[in-house]
């Protein structure tokens, strides 16, 4: 019952009028030739990939699920084989991968805005190709010229699919203490044994070869995480090797079970069992966390553009369920006298549960696809300390990206439920399946408490607050731009009131924390979503400028995002006063309570 | 995997110790007898029946769901059945109802504990006679005394159950609108026809038969909610009428399909279709939403006390999950040197999230317990200044109960699953089901946005604010009686800070209001909110009394009280100052939008 409308102009408002993308990405050679229509084409396409095929499998994949049938063979549900190989004949699998393998070079940002629509169509599909990209950033950063030309060519055809094997039954978190072993072969192969679980399309029917990326031992590996190393494991073994390679004998990886899951029914979350399967080394040994960390970059990334998706989804079936439903008479009269009943998104509380989702959604928007230029800036400025600088920005805000757009898609689905009543709680409406599948979003890739403790302990307090401040300049030279302005006062005032709480706030940890490490645990969960708001508050403060300039255009999204963004600070924005008395309590009333009061 | 262990201390704690509820109920003839060891020794025999009885179908039940077998046939979960017979055989259905129709009569304050423990156990099968104990009231204060002798002692005899029916295809929230007719019968009965969707335990297999209430509107009716009564419908007619009543003819009200949901699939969300059933008339015509409304205020209370009894079993397997799953070490140096990792809940944010689901479920605990001491108050107390008061109580807190302890529930069973991490988005360790189930109740009986409109329209701003200002003398009471003690001051400074705020923000949303009717809708839900945690902070404050009071007894409960206090106050009562800070920038950020613009 559910509908889809890929958000092109929200997309175009934010890449061309608040971001300038393409100004931006034609200083970089690369991207030289980018234009505006380019990129709108290219997601015009996409979008309606997504609507078309995507989107009409997605409660039926819910429904029907995965399968497993005995002997480690998966069958997902139908139509998503077709739709793969749509997808590829497309191109799609090569949109932003380098053309020295078949890719077609297109920015990150172009990918990024893809995958959001991806999402919001049907997240579990999405989730197939999903950690292909990321398979294929870590062999092109690490892999052997020989893996290069023998693995990307067919992942950037769309011809094989790629995994990330982490996860086993006693470690997720703490990969430290991973057991999977690999023995080193007299030909340079290495025989891997062990158990994974998780493993996100593990198992499937899309493509012919699947590989796998595993972390796991060398016998002589030090303990703990300074001895992991990261190798290919193909289901089928390439026979030859380089551009010319063809599938080989089937692989001593075999997926033993699928998990019956919360939501992503759609997709299969194997446990995998690797009895002496054939594998190759990729970087350094030992190195394998260093390596698999440029793939869970991209991952944490697509996982913040998955609730992405979905909050884009769910708002907008909520919305047209507000405007159609009648229920009730506004407070203030009739609205829609010849009715006998308003529509209900007359309602003060409906609207607030609208626009909590639109300022969710659409500040996420512009949040990521910002971060996804300074991904394109790191690829492929000709300057180093343009490079270094956008790579800062990478490190300080993927974390957020992934937690803060994950903890509020999932409260944006759960609203958009929520406008719906009961009928929210019923399946054939569709949102209850948003709800589910968002749920996943705050726990995979890093739970977001990792997130919290990856942002403030190694990225705020790791250097000394150097990244924060490289953002706090931006947001202060917008403050400095915009204040004097009286029309901006009511964004730039809040924004910059943030900023300098967070100064202080960030300064006030640092200290607590050095005598007690604890502190920093105490607060990151807070502080995280506190940063959050710093970028959302800048984002939209930046929407709100170009909303103004254009206000009397007949185009009604001007005044949409300035109604928006007012809403944004009188009523999301107020939650930092809570989060930081939170955190100023300290990690004291956590740590004084003895295991056995609990 | 689950387990869950009846909180028989923690019940005791409160309603011996903090509530003195044994000596307060003495003072009222009808229960002059009740002791505290007769509740204890009732509590703990319904604990066992709930842990042993019930909460080994809760996860077969969710698997399994109900089976619409057509024919208006429903068929629940194995085991559902012999658990209802149990049920009623050990004379549970009997509990709080009146001896003269074969009822127990013990006070409300054991009903409502019992509820907690099943619903801990089983939501999906609580839901059965869930409503029942509703209908019982509603017959009892409305019914004629033939309807009476007919339907009670069956009621309580748990030889048959009773639902509710209510909601339409096109009116939930806004009953004004129904639609189901009711044409007098020269015998003093009705016939009945017309659609009900959405109606819990609308059909099964558990009873022999099914009393129905159903709101329909007379022919010559006023329009809206002015011109509906109230009908019995039973699924067979009674042959006979009084105590002798056997099963006579099936009457034409038919279960026509289930409804598949998110969660609670072990109980049957059934559309009915009425052709002609009869009925006969409860109470005045065109007065069926006030009779309703005693069965209605019983069912909001019972939707809080389903997710009181999630949170509580949540919490108790996410707290051994954390005992027990070792991952990562403290970052203050190893707890658990000999293993190879420390247990989770060494961990700051593990430790937020296990004391927030403490603090939510133990403060909400006292809160329910409380106001069913205040029904039992307002059923029996011999002074009717005393029986008014206790009304004023439980009709300014049965929407806090409602909506608050349900979206806490949410937030907790998120918790609980959170700490899991990825094993607690697998079905199979049970934690998920916990969300799935808890999220109705933020829907049902009235959604949480109803709830808040009903709080601060018609029961704060609808008498200027007298039953408010009865709660706070409660407050201003204790915080007069304790302020002077130091040891006291870390929860009743916060507690009369926000007191205090309080009575400033309501007396500016009643100003408001009086302008603009939508600045009352649009700061409701926050509103509500800010009072349930004064209600928290109130009881959180006396238990933290009895704790300090007893904190060198060697029972660690009390030692627990005072640390859960303390993070309650630490971490989260902050909340308020966000909400306030909402509330107080009004409704024109929601209302100042064109429809257009969303």
């Amino acid at each position: 019952m559910a509908r889809y409308t890929p958000p092109l102009r929200d997309m175009q408002f934010v890449m061309h009028e608040v971001l300038e993308a393409p100004q931006c990405l034609q200083q970089l050679p690369r991207h030289a030739e980018v234009t505006r229509e380019l990129i709108d084409q290219v997601l015009e396409e996409g979008g309606k990939f997504c609507a078309e095929v995507l989107f009409p499998l997605n409660r039926s994949g819910d429904e029907q699920g995965c399968r497993y049938e005995g002997d480690g063979v998966v069958k997902t549900p139908d139509g998503f084989r077709e739709a793969w190989q749509q997808y590829a004949s497309g191109g799609w699998p090569a949109l932003a991968a380098d053309p020295d393998f078949g890719g077609q070079g297109l920015p990150n940002l172009v990918a990024i805005a893809m995958q959001e629509m991806m999402n919001s169509a049907n997240q579990a599909w999405t989730m197939y190709p999903g950690l292909t990209h990321g398979a294929y950033d870590c062999i092109h950063a690490h892999g052997t010229p020989e893996q290069r030309t023998t693995y990307l060519p067919k992942l950037v055809s769309g011809q094989w699919m790629a995994t990330m094997c982490l996860t086993e039954p006693h470690c997720g978190t703490d990969l430290g203490m991973l057991r999977t072993r690999a023995e080193p072969q007299a030909d340079g192969s290495y025989r891997l044994t062990g158990n994974k679980i998780f493993i996100s399309s593990g198992e499937h029917d899309l493509t012919e070869n699947i590989v796998h990326l595993v972390l796991a031992r060398l016998p002589d590996a030090p303990a703990g995480t300074r001895g992991i190393s990261l190798f290919i494991v193909p289901k089928f073994v390439p026979a030859g090797s380089g551009e010319q390679a063809t599938l080989g004998e089937r692989n001593r990886i075999m997926c033993s079970r699928i998990e019956e899951k919360m939501g992503i029914h759609g997709n299969a979350t194997c446990a995998m069992e690797l009895d002496g399967a054939t594998g190759w080394l990729v970087g350094e040994p030992n190195r394998g966390l260093q390596a698999m960390f440029v793939m869970m970059n991209a991952a944490r990334i697509g996982v913040g553009m998955q609730s992405q998706g979905l909050m884009e989804v769910a708002y907008q079936n909520s919305l047209d369920y507000a405007r159609e439903r009648t229920q009730g008479r506004s407070l203030t009269g009739p609205k829609a006298p010849e009715q006998p009943a308003d529509p209900i998104i007359v309602h003060p509380d409906v609207r607030r549960m609208l626009l909590t989702q639109k300022a969710w959604v659409e500040g996420g928007r512009c949040f990521a696809l910002w971060l996804a230029l300074q991904s394109d800036l790191y690829d492929a400025h000709p300057d180093e300390a343009e490079r270094e600088r956008a790579a800062g920005m990478l490190a300080l805000l993927t974390p957020v990206v992934k937690a803060f757009l994950t903890d509020n898609g999932f409260a944006s689905t759960n609203l958009a439920l929520q406008v719906y009543g009961g009928h929210g709680y019923i399946r054939e409406w569709g949102m209850e399946q948003y709800v589910r599948d968002a749920r996943i979003n705050m726990i995979y890739e890093g739970t977001n408490t990792i997130q919290s403790l990856d942002l403030l302990g190694r990225k705020v307090l790791g250097d000394q607050g150097a990244k924060l401040r490289d953002f706090g300049k931006l947001v202060q030279q917008f403050i400095e731009d915009e204040g004097t302005r009286e029309e901006m006062a009511e964004f730039v005032n809040p924004l910059a009131d943030l900023a300098g709480r967070i100064e202080k706030l960030t300064t006030e940890i640092g200290f607590k924390a050095l005598s007690n490490a604890d502190e920093a645990g105490a607060a990151a969960v807070d502080y995280l979503r506190v940063i959050g708001h710093l970028v959302y508050s800048y984002f939209w403060a930046r929407m709100a400028k170009v909303a103004l300039a254009n206000q009397d255009s007949a185009d009604p999204i001007y005044r949409s995002k300035l109604a928006t963004a007012r809403f944004y600070f009188a009523k999301l924005q107020p939650e930092t006063a809570a989060l930081i008395r939170s955190i100023r309590s300290g990690a004291k009333p956590l740590m004084d309570v003895e295991p056995e009061l609990f």
